[in-house]
């Protein structure tokens, strides 16, 4: 799609959006529903088009060109279609987010401000390999209200095609759903394209690798949700349980090592009595244990852990705020004060206190959908569910007032929340 | 100060920061209760330094390198003075932002987590000329528990030197409270420097002319919370009142037309009985009527006003959603249905109904203080007060577990909101 195209695309979402912003939660739900059909019915279509796809990769992966991990995020099979159809039925039952009046306010007779909350806008996602994303982003996106511009990989071109073809079809079947409110580009130009687009697009997802978030993070005035990387740190200290210590760690370590919220950094204070217990039974556990690495902001993907023995927690709360990514960061401890300090001094999106850092994650969390897991802070932060897809405006009710009223003393402002 | 010198201080101050999260509302307190006395006791030295600069600047503008408003805002006088000292006690009563509990869920048994607002971090302050603008912004840094990076205009380096000193040496007589958490920097090198530390400034806050705030959005990664203009509209509907459209019209634009809230558009319904009289009456209140202007997207910041006859409410929404600011946005209408539509589809975070544009804002709003208007959509929206400088972490309280025992099914989530 050329520059220009793509700019269309944008102005006619952009135009699409004020429609979304005050459609019923049950048009939503029946256009959601009609894309969970859609899909069932289609499945040979999709299957079709991923096998197309893999036998591209296959080529790919004799040149060198692509990798068996992503050969296998690209390949679906009955249990990726089956999640993605529940997935959406997943989503008609979460609440609607938009809508919701989160606060009202009296500023003075017959004049009521109400803070509202409503739909960013149009969301830009930009995706690699896993075609099962698309279905997943726009169902949140829908039943949030936004309109979306979807760019996924080169390399499921055929799939997300297919997909996004079945999911336009049913859109088109509810006539009070903006049809333009959903957008799929193809070409690699489109993502530079996109990034440009600040003027329109409210804010870009990311869903792929670190490479990938760093590139949009670095090219991009539009804000970004997401996290490059996932530098979690458990510190353990003095009175810290020796087993609860170590069924933690290697929980935090092992239970998926590739996961962002997965721990790369113990820190254990100098006077824990089972130092060298706690580094045999993660070694005995397959755990390769770094001690006093050159480098400590790094992600390792892998069953490997730096280590470092620390003074006190105040030098473990200072290595964390330098060295992590503030994602997630754990304490162990029986000693209640301690755990306070932690939490509150470590700058982080996610504080744990005797529990596994791999708890971070907006399913666990109970959110119903995870958006993506956000490091920023002044965005949605942690796991962000449908919440994290809204913002909020203020409404103000009058019957004619001036400011001038209020400015010269004639009347006047009592502020009562009701 | 030297690139290598901002660093320096900038890296103190996110040192800082860890202590700062976890201060007592009382230490807060007491800090500002010094701030207000010291600038009280100091006046006199306030006043010199501020002379000094009026000096300066009155030759600057013999040579026409400042103007007279400039001048205005940058002089002191004991109304500013007594201002400026009283909003300190002002913050003082203001509610704690931080460290309050959102909600909390148990996930599981003796498994609690729990949302809490905390500080955002480190918040780089950009301000031109008005040198009261310092205590201001300290003042709501320390209560938010944030530590700040102040940046004035050199036309007044003499005065917030005089400020900054006077507050430094009252945050010294608390020992608990971080000394390196309110700093100033000056030269020139320092607003492009600061710019440049997205690792460690979380947050910019400009307060100057479009001018600025444009320069800042356009040259930093780092998030900025402002506004470059208001473009704020008012469509009168066809069954608006005549008096209130004319008087509300009247208010928007004359009440104080340079400030941000000021209405510059005003859209009119085609069937709307009265409008030649709107036009008339607006030219007797010494408003220039500016019919069809080529541009649209344009900040009077005087008595003018652009005028459009339009052919129903779904052209003003549109019209309003592509020239407007997404700062304020009101219409005037007897009918409840076209009230509701407009406010829910204009993308703007102040939507109106029969009220003045010019309410848009924070004390207005009965926010206590104001940090500033925001037309992000992605960031604390609308008139932001204390609250804007808080975000949230999640507390996750546990006795051990880990996932793998949810994973494999032996344990289950029961996620109840307590």
């Amino acid at each position: 799609m050329s520059e220009n195209n793509i700019l269309q695309t944008v102005k006619k979402a952009c135009l699409a959006k004020a429609e979304l912003f005050n459609l019923d939660t049950k048009i939503k739900n029946d256009v959601l529903l009609n894309i969970a059909k859609n899909i069932e019915n289609n499945k040979e279509k999709i299957f079709a088009a991923n096998k197309k796809d893999l036998e591209n990769a296959e080529k790919m992966i004799e040149e060198g060109k692509l990798t068996r991990a992503t050969f296998g995020r690209l390949k679906l099979d009955d249990n990726k279609m089956r999640d993605m159809i529940q997935g959406i039925y997943d989503v008609i039952k979460l609440d609607d987010p938009s809508n919701k009046v989160l606060w009202a306010r009296e500023l003075d007779e017959n004049l009521v401000l109400k803070k509202v909350t409503c739909p960013i806008g149009l969301i830009g996602i930009i995706f690699e390999a896993r075609p099962d994303v698309i279905s997943q982003i726009t169902s949140l996106a829908i039943k949030s209200g936004n309109a979306v511009i979807l760019k996924g990989g080169k390399e499921a071109d055929n799939t997300n095609k297919a997909i996004y073809e079945i999911i336009k079809e049913a859109v088109s079947k509810v006539e009070e759903f903006p049809y333009d409110s959903v957008n799929l580009v193809f070409s690699h130009e489109d993502i530079k394209s996109m990034l440009e687009l600040d003027e329109y697009i409210d804010l870009i997802i990311p869903r792929g690798s670190n490479k990938l978030v760093t590139y949009i993070q670095q090219n991009t005035k539009i804000p970004v949700l997401g996290h490059a990387s996932g530098i979690c740190h458990i510190y353990v200290d003095e009175s810290a349980k020796k087993e609860m210590a170590q069924t933690i760690i290697k929980d935090s370590k092992t239970q998926y090592p590739t996961a962002c919220n997965s721990v790369e950094t113990v820190l254990v204070n100098k006077n824990y009595p089972y130092i060298d217990e706690l580094k045999t039974y993660l070694k005995d556990n397959g755990i390769k244990v770094i001690e006093n690495p050159e480098k400590f902001d790094y992600e390792y993907s892998d069953k490997i852990l730096a280590f470092k023995v620390v003074n006190n927690l105040d030098e473990a709360i200072k290595h964390i705020n330098t060295f992590g990514s503030g994602h997630t960061d754990c304490i162990i401890t029986e000693n209640e004060d301690n755990a306070e300090k932690f939490m509150t001094r470590v700058d982080s999106s996610g504080v744990f206190h005797n529990v596994s850092t791999r708890f971070s994650d907006g399913f666990r969390y109970g959110f119903g959908a995870e958006v993506g897991i956000s490091t920023n802070k002044t965005l949605a932060r942690g796991p962000v569910g449908l919440d994290g897809l809204c913002v909020y405006k203020y409404k103000l009710f009058g019957k004619g007032q001036i400011v001038d009223d209020y400015v010269k003393g004639i009347k006047k402002f009592h502020h009562k929340d009701i």
